[in-house]
């Protein structure tokens, strides 16, 4: 069946449920995109995954972050023993949970995926955050992780202290925002903090003077290894058409970038959330993206996603589970009432 | 313990997991507010149930409605079979579903709590669409529906072919609202429809010059059986300290004639959505209510409360569930970066 047919396929279905056609608002859109996504009108959310790509950043010597470097790893170890807020809600929502080291400090950790580019980027205040060379193996490891796996559905989430000032230069170098516009506090930065981060992404935007029609060079200049990593498995992911819940403000920017690469990777994608991070509005924007739902969470690690699904799976249960009009002898429209 | 304490206890249990403070926004918002509505700082959502209120309405003579009154029998009794959308989600989330004939025309239906007013109101163009007397039966019964049961949460659900066409009424007495304003689409009328519907309640209210200072008097002109019982149902759920997960447009009316009736009630009230019924926004704002989500949903039946439960369930397990700081030996903010 082509995209129409099963756009057809699933809109009689959820106008022959017992309810007002479109009564589910969002929900039946939802449904009907992850449809389309799957290729077929019987979709499925039966397995689950939510890969954690975690990296630590150079320009975190910049005093950009609230929380001291290390945090990437005991978060990462955190995540290894359940005790994260994403552990938390992939235990009781059955999601699969694939915790990958794109390189984090020091030695590798047990129970993570290693494909570590290196002990955490460069500092991109004073060079290019990583080689070329890397930002390709990223992606490429990104793209490989993708393929050796399947599933329903998807979920990228990430950690890496000092990961929003990457994701503010990423939204300014591609789409021309300013740095003090894509600034912002982050994990919990001061007013000043904020202002000294917006300073850093201007001088370093001056300072490597990116193309951003080479996004594989912006990457580079710019990105984490965990943000090239997700961009690698979000272009992966729609060539193998398993739909990718996004969550917010690092991981659209990789969507940002998986975009600038590949343009129809974007319409694999579902938006979860709209962060408290105040530029995260703005990169939904440049996504074409409308978010599901703003509770002004600004957490990571897949968190708005895990919520996101846990919504399509909601949602899913009522196009499968409902009774027809025709089933429960429910009456439709009276025409009568409209005139 | 008091509601400051409570608030400090839950706010310091927020803080000392591996997050963000405040990181996870609203939801640690919601949980603050259900620890402080249930009197203690480890509330609970094992036990949930929601009040199905059906009632007819005399006023669908008007041509107010897309559907025939029937249709409000029909979907009880779908309700009784499990194939409404509330049951479908009842069912996956474990929420127990009572089903509560108010006064629908026909025979009692098996199934379902017997609190029959009358057989639909009357047509509230011409005449009070019930008198007093039944306006406060209507109120004591879900009082004492209320009074019989107990859970750590309760939601308000309905179903009413014309019930929207009383809720904007209600809307528009007890908050000065425009009926051109206050009267939308429903279940799906068409332009002309709506202007018929707001007509017919601008007619309404000249006719009947209500009193908004007497909002019992206000429901008896203008409400529903099913909506005056949610209201009793509104007010004693308070007095019990069970919150209450509000859905949609006429669930909201409902309390808004709580809180007209008994302003402490308004305070143990959640608000799950803001529904695509145009004047709901504007029945939130009259209740103070920030509600979690818009999803454009418009199908009543508690569909959307039984989502804000899902999320507060999501909500609670990470309060309960998360590592702190010191189990997982994660480093607090660092100050250094600050400042």
């Amino acid at each position: 069946m082509n995209s129409n047919d099963i756009r057809r396929a699933v809109e009689q279905r959820w106008n022959s449920l017992t309810k007002p056609p479109g009564s589910l608002g969002r929900l039946e859109e939802a449904i009907t995109r992850l449809a389309i996504q799957q290729g077929t009108p019987n979709p499925s959310l039966d397995r689950k995954a939510i890969y954690l790509f975690c990296g630590d950043h150079g320009i975190t010597a910049e005093g950009v972050s609230a929380y001291p470097g290390e945090v990437t790893r005991q978060m990462m170890l955190n995540f290894v023993h359940g005790g994260a807020a994403i552990s938390v809600l992939c235990r009781r929502m059955n999601i699969r949970t694939v915790i990958v080291d794109a390189g984090v400090k020091g030695e590798p950790v047990e129970g993570t995926l290693n494909h570590r580019i290196g002990e955490g980027t460069r500092n991109f205040a004073l060079e290019p955050a990583m080689t070329r060379e890397q930002a390709q193996r990223a992606l490429d490891a990104g793209a490989a992780i993708a393929h050796a796996n399947s599933e329903d559905i998807r979920a990228a989430g990430e950690m890496g202290i000092g990961n929003t000032t990457s994701a503010s230069a990423l939204l300014c170098v591609l789409t021309g925002a300013d740095p003090f516009d894509a600034a912002g506090p982050g994990t919990g930065l001061a007013p000043d903090g904020v202002r000294r981060k917006a300073e850093t992404i201007a001088r370093a935007i001056a300072f490597h003077k990116p193309d951003p029609s080479d996004p594989i060079g912006v990457l580079a200049q710019f990105g984490g290894f965990e943000i090239a990593m997700m961009t690698g498995l979000l272009i992966a992911s729609a060539r193998q058409r398993i739909p990718v819940m996004m969550d917010g403000f690092i991981s659209c920017s990789a969507a940002l970038v998986a975009q600038a690469i590949e343009p129809a990777a974007a319409g694999n994608l579902i938006y979860s959330h709209q962060s408290a991070e105040p530029a995260h509005a703005r990169m939904l924007t440049a996504l074409g993206a409308q978010p599901l739902f703003d509770l002004a969470m600004r957490l990571g690690e897949g968190t708005g996603a895990a919520l996101g699904i846990s919504l399509l799976e909601h949602a899913l249960a009522l196009y499968n589970g409902m009774a027809t009009f025709a089933q429960a002898a429910v009456s439709g429209p009276d025409a009568k009432a409209d005139g």
